[in-house]
């Protein structure tokens, strides 16, 4: 056992150190070179599908053998059309501004230092993922276009499907002549290698888990290197006495049930009480005929029947799923209480046609993305603007809300001076 | 023990409860509070100087019988003018602009959906420093301003000292209307209590250590929360080939010498070899002449022979003393390829009149602050016109380089929309 532990940690600090020398190269590459590697890689993508495919395939009949089944082999799955979601992908963030480089502040001090401050890459981000094979190629792309050399180390049962994506990825880093390393994946799925990857501070900058609650857990417990955490997405719809009806249906509905699994949908509806008797029904009544369960508290159910009974957890339970937590709250301080005591952060919001109730709600509800009027399946960088995401942090340091190019950069200060010394 | 344990974390579960429940009020208190509980509290240092000295003697007493000395106890020793500084600092801090509510950025999108990204307090801060007390008022200011909650763990020498101004900034506090519990400090010098304020994750949200190497080390080993880590200032001096010497020479000796102890000294000196016959010399003069020391490699003893013979160990020492390392070097390349391996990414300078390798030097030496034509001491939020500062930050995640009152924020989206659903 000790001897596969010190072997693991002699891989990974190998790995760490090809990374450190790539990133401190490829901080210093041009945009056109960085886009043109991102262009090939989309080109061979869509060249090399059907290899690709035929990877996907073993690791499907793996998947098969051992009864993986349902949204896990649908996350895994590739097909023609993926991959080429994954090409444009990735021409995507081709196009998007270049953030290295970019000047975010300068000015000049009473003693003529000039002083500028500057986007620089941070360095060596480390990806721990899990089933879906796509991530190799986001993730890769998105540390690349910002500067960054990248650890990718994705899941067992996507093993092939990724390393055939990340082929794709290298042929596009060595036409552009960047460095081999940038982009690493770990090479094989043994766990102890995540263990020491996790350990590698001296050369992994920042991690980055993406996956299920078990996978994040074990992160945050092992992890000696700073973490962007995607955390859960407990999120809530407040309908503020002032709401308009026809809005807060439309707005519930498309929150809960666009696409209940990703992370902006909305899990918890909170109503004020004082419009509970007018607008509760009718909400409710929308959700339960598109197949959604209600579960509410004695209030709610007091007004309409139909609403299951909700437990204690139903309040902190990111559903991912068709059901819906309905409670009635005293006004707005009851409902920023509730979001305040249950809520993960995330992605709240507020419908009302009083402009005061609203400035109220952006400025005391302490999410990392505060909605007035609009769905909560907004919370996304590119419905933002802001080009391809690795995910939405819900952490207050340094990144939160989405992370986009400028979030996986660091800056430095560049000072000028004429021979200034200080008194 | 670990009733002494357990004890340690309910009473730390209570601060931080109290510093949680007092940061979500803090956030919201407008400018002209903060300010006035700052503008108190730097009158009441002035009134009760005396009180305050009458407790610094008590702890130096105890310094004293334990044998304390030298740099230690006069770190610990306040004086008038010392308490007068703390005064000014407070009224500074109250000066500067309020960082809370800043907006960042703002922009609609395509289906009218407006965007705006705004500054937000991080919310709690845990300060755990050693023997200056007056640390206890500026970090406890700079968190006020900035909305933060501090819980502040001081150094058992300095335990009457810190508390002594603790109390005159919660004057402040209450005579402003601001929460009760936005500034604490853990009531006894427990160590255990140490260990369980690192594991407080749930209540605060990042500690800034500051003091020597123990106490980093110990933090970076147990802490469970993020950092902002000052580590060592191991700085470098490049004398480029296109220096002007008189220039060289002034900007060494300073960089050197104004304040050996402060981490933006210079500790190493590279000199291209290409113009050390006639830089070499007269660099060492000076320092020599100054009473500063000089280890330099055995091109350098070759040139002067005054110069000591360095060990590998002086690439890596941070001296804060008045020694200096010096070192021949080809060129740029030569002197970043050192800096790369043996700096701390502090704050690197090159002397150069060539614009070009300005340029190159700016851009590929990856520091918090590079400079070019001036000193290494000017590595201050100060000297940068940001005001006070909790330290210098050595990390790239959040914070790097000086920690002002923007760095101690984070930020959130607000989203105002009109109905907006996705499709």
């Amino acid at each position: 056992m000790k001897q596969e532990g010190a072997a693991a940690t002699d891989l990974m600090v190998r790995i760490g150190r090809q990374a450190r020398a790539a990133a401190a190269q490829l901080a210093q590459a041009g945009s056109a070179d960085k886009n043109r590697a991102l262009t090939i890689a989309a080109e061979a993508l869509s060249d090399q599908q059907s290899e690709i495919l035929l990877a996907n395939a073993g690791d499907l009949d793996a998947a098969d053998a051992e009864g993986t089944g349902g949204a896990l082999r649908d996350r895994l799955m590739l097909t023609a059309d993926r991959i080429e979601a994954m090409s444009s992908g990735l021409r995507e963030i081709a196009a998007l501004p270049d953030p290295v480089g970019q000047q975010l502040a300068r000015w000049r001090r009473p003693n003529g230092l000039d002083i500028a401050r500057v986007r620089v890459p941070l360095g060596v981000i480390g990806i721990i993922y899990e089933s879906r094979p796509n991530v190799t190629a986001d993730a890769g792309a998105l540390c690349l276009k910002s500067g960054n050399a990248a650890i990718l180390r994705g899941g067992s049962e996507s093993f092939h499907s990724a390393h055939a994506i990340l082929r794709c990825l290298q042929q596009g880093v060595a036409a552009a002549g960047l460095p081999q390393y940038c982009l690493q994946m770990v090479p094989d799925s043994d766990r102890a290698l995540v263990g020491a990857m996790l350990r590698l501070s001296e050369f992994i900058d920042v991690i980055v888990p993406r996956g299920g609650r078990g996978l994040i857990e074990r992160v945050i417990a092992d992890s000696r290197i700073p973490l962007f955490l995607h955390l859960e997405g407990n999120n809530h719809i407040f309908i503020d006495k002032a709401a308009d009806l026809p809005m807060a249906r439309e707005v519930v509905m498309n929150a809960k049930l666009r696409r209940p699994g990703v992370c902006g949908a909305v899990e918890t509806l909170l109503i004020d009480r004082a419009v509970a008797a007018t607008h509760l029904a009718p909400i409710v009544a929308d959700l339960l005929s598109a197949g959604c369960e209600v579960r509410g508290d004695s209030a709610s159910q007091a007004i309409d029947a139909r609403v299951l009974a909700a437990t204690p957890e139903d309040w902190s339970t990111e559903y991912l799923d068709r059901i819906i937590a309905v409670k009635l709250v005293d006004g707005l301080d009851g409902a920023i209480a509730h979001i305040e005591r249950f809520g993960s952060h995330h992605t709240d919001a507020i419908v009302t046609a009083d402009d005061a109730a609203a400035e109220t709600f952006l400025a005391r509800v302490d999410s990392a993305i505060v909605l007035v009027n609009a769905s909560t399946q907004f919370a996304d960088g590119g419905e933002f603007g802001m080009g391809a995401e690795i995910g939405i942090s819900t952490g207050k340091l340094h990144a939160r809300g989405p992370v986009g190019l400028e979030q996986l950069t660091s800056f430095k200060y560049l000072v000028r001076g004429t021979g200034q010394v200080r008194p």
